[in-house]
C-alpha cells in the first residue's frame, strides 16, 4: 500500500490516468467520470439485459497478445452474451487491476482498441474503476444492453423436434491459440486473428425464431450440454454439420476434437422449431446490421435427459475425453 | 490453461462452483445464472444509477481479514456511491479472479456476509463470472440503483456560500486499518471493525438539501479537493470541526493528519445552501431507513480556485505532507 505524496489541490496519479486514457471513451451518462457514479435513462418500454465477465493474463489472453485487442476482446466476449439475448448495446463500465510493467503506451493502445469497437457496436462507457496489482493484469467488464419487454431470448424454452442451429464457424478461435503457443501452423494468420477478435452476433433477429439461445464461449459441444440440461432434452449432434472454416479444415481431420471442445468462439448456439427451419435452411445466413451471417443446422433436440450424443455422418457415436473449458 | 476431462453431461467445475456459493445470492432477474445476461427490468419513472469497484487483496483488504467481511465491504464500498447519489440500491454483478489457494469454507463465509448485507440493504445478484489466477485475489462489482428522475445528486452544484457537510466520523477506517498492521493500538476493535465493515449512508434524503455530495473513499482532503474542482470552489475546512469518533480521539492528537488524509471512511460530503443550515445544524442527524446518521459542518465554499485549505479553530492554515489515497 502507497501513499502519494501531492499538494491537496493536485490530480492524484490514478484520476489523471483515468481522465488521460478513458475520459474519451465516456458517454454522456458517465457524467464525464467525474462523479461517484453513472446515472443512466433506460430507454422507454425496455428492459435491460446485464452480464459481467472477467479475463485474466495467461488465463483468458497471452501477455504478449497486442493491447488492442485484449480489450477489444473482453469488450467483444460481454457484446456476444447481449447477442445471444438478443439484446441492444447501451453501455459497459471496466474495472482494471493493473499491474505494474503495462506504461501509457500500452494503456493507449488498449483504450484505442476499445474505442474503435465502442463506436462500431453504438455502445459507450458509462465508468469503472483502476487500482493497482502485483499480480497479472485482471480486467472485469460489466455491460448493459436492452430488449423489448419480453423479448430477451433465454436458455430455456427448446422443445423437442427443434433444431439446434450455431452462427459462423466453430473452432476457429481453440485453433488460433494453438497456432499462438506454436503447437499449430496458421499461414494466413486468420486462426490468430479469430482468437484474438471474436466477432459477436449483435443484431441478430432470434425472436420470433428461436426457441432458445446461448453463445458458444467454453466449447461446442460443453455450451450444448447446457442448452440440453437447461430445457432437459437429449441433443444429437452430427459433427461432419459442425461448421468448420477453409483454415479450420486446412489442420487436418485430427483437429476435429479441438474445434468442438474448445473453447473461444462467441457464435450464437440456437433452438429453432421445424416450422422456422426450411426458410433459415433456405436462406443460409441471418442479416444483422453488420452484415450477413452464416447460419448451419447441427443437431436436434430429442426427448430424454442423456445430455450431448455426437454422432458421424453414418449415425455412429463419437466420443471425446475433453468436455471443455472451465476457467477454475 | 487447463482442460478439465468430463464426461460431456457433467456440470464443469466452474458452474457448480457458481451453484454452490452464488445461486443462494440470485434474485429473479438473475435468471438462476444460469442464462448470458441477466434481465431487469428498470422501475418506472427512475434512472439508474450504475457503478463499478474493484479490491485487490493486499491493496484494499489483507489477506487474513475474515472472508465474511471482504466481500461486504466491496458491496458498502459500492452501496456508499449510489448513497452519494441519492439512489436506491437494485442489484449487483461480481466478478471474481480467484487463487488457488480459497478453499469452499473461505467462499462460504464470504457468500455469507454478502448474503446478510444484500438482504439488510435490499438487492440481490443479477450475475458474475468467476475465474482463476495465480495472482491475488481480485474482486470487481457493479451496483445498480435507482433514482427518480433528475433526482440524483452529482459532484457539481455546489455555490460559494453553501456549507461542507459530512456524515458520521472522519478517520476511522484509515486508523484502523493501522491498528490491523500493528503500529496502533485498538483495545475495543472499534477502529479495526469500521475498517473492515463502513457503513454505507443508504437512504440518506439530500435531494432537495445538498447542492452536491460525494462520498469518502480516498481521504477527506483529497476528496474534498474533487469537490471544490469540479464546482470552481474553493473549500475552507476546519481541522476541529472534522468529527472523530471516541476511539479516534483517544489515538491521540498525532492522528489527527491520517484522519484527514486516510482512505476508508465511506462517509458522504455534501455541500448545504446556508437556507437549509440552520434546520440541519440544530437537528444533528438525517433520518435514513437503517437509522438516524449524525451530520456536522466542516466547513465552506467559497470564490476561488484553490483547492482546499485546512484551519486549526484560530483560523491558522495547517499543512499536510500526504494529499490522500491513489491506488495506482
Amino acid at each position: 500500500m502507497k501513499k502519494k505524496v501531492a499538494p491537496l489541490t493536485d490530480l492524484p496519479q490514478e484520476f489523471s490516468f483515468i481522465h488521460r486514457h478513458f475520459a474519451g471513451l465516456a458517454g454522456p451518462a458517465a457524467l464525464g467520470l467525474k462523479d461517484d457514479a453513472a446515472v443512466f435513462t433506460p430507454p422507454a418500454g425496455k428492459e435491460l439485459v446485464i452480464a459481467a465477465d472477467a479475463m485474466v493474463e495467461n488465463v483468458h489472453f497471452l501477455p504478449d497478445d497486442p493491447p488492442e485487442t485484449i480489450g477489444r476482446k473482453l469488450l467483444r466476449c460481454n457484446l456476444s452474451d447481449l447477442a445471444a439475448m438478443g439484446a441492444t448495446p447501451e453501455g459497459w463500465l471496466l474495472t482494471l487491476a493493473r499491474p505494474p510493467g503495462l506504461d501509457d503506451n500500452w494503456f493507449e493502445a488498449f483504450c484505442g482498441g476499445l474505442k474503435a469497437d465502442q463506436e462500431y457496436f453504438g455502445l459507450s462507457l458509462l465508468g469503472g474503476d483502476t487500482t493497482s496489482t502485483r499480480g497479472p493484469l485482471v480486467l472485469s467488464l460489466t455491460i448493459l444492453g436492452s430488449v423489448m419487454q419480453g423479448q430477451a431470448i433465454r436458455r430455456s424454452g427448446a422443445r423437442a423436434g427443434d433444431g439446434l442451429w450455431v452462427t459462423g464457424t466453430i473452432g476457429d478461435g481453440a485453433l488460433g491459440l494453438r497456432a499462438l503457443q506454436g503447437t499449430l501452423s496458421d499461414p494466413s494468420g486468420y486462426l490468430a486473428n479469430r482468437y484474438r477478435l471474436p466477432q459477436p452476433r449483435i443484431g441478430l433477429s432470434l425472436y420470433g425464431l428461436a426457441s432458445a439461445a446461448m453463445d458458444v464461449s467454453d466449447g461446442l459441444l460443453q455450451d450444448a450440454g447446457h442448452l440440453a440440461r437447461e430445457n432437459g432434452l437429449t441433443l444429437t449432434i452430427t459433427a461432419s454439420m459442425v461448421p468448420r472454416s477453409k483454415a479450420a479444415l486446412a489442420c487436418g481431420p485430427e483437429w476435429l476434437e479441438t474445434c468442438l471442445t474448445g473453447g473461444d468462439d462467441y457464435e450464437i448456439l440456437f433452438a429453432v422449431p421445424p416450422a422456422h427451419e426450411e426458410m433459415l435452411e433456405h436462406a443460409g445466413i441471418l442479416e444483422t446490421p453488420h452484415g450477413a451471417v452464416p447460419v448451419s443446422r447441427i443437431g436436434r433436440f430429442e426427448e430424454g435427459n442423456a445430455g450431448v450424443t455426437v454422432i458421424d455422418g453414418q449415425g455412429e457415436r463419437l466420443s471425446f475425453a475433453k468436455g471443455g473449458w472451465s476457467h477454475l
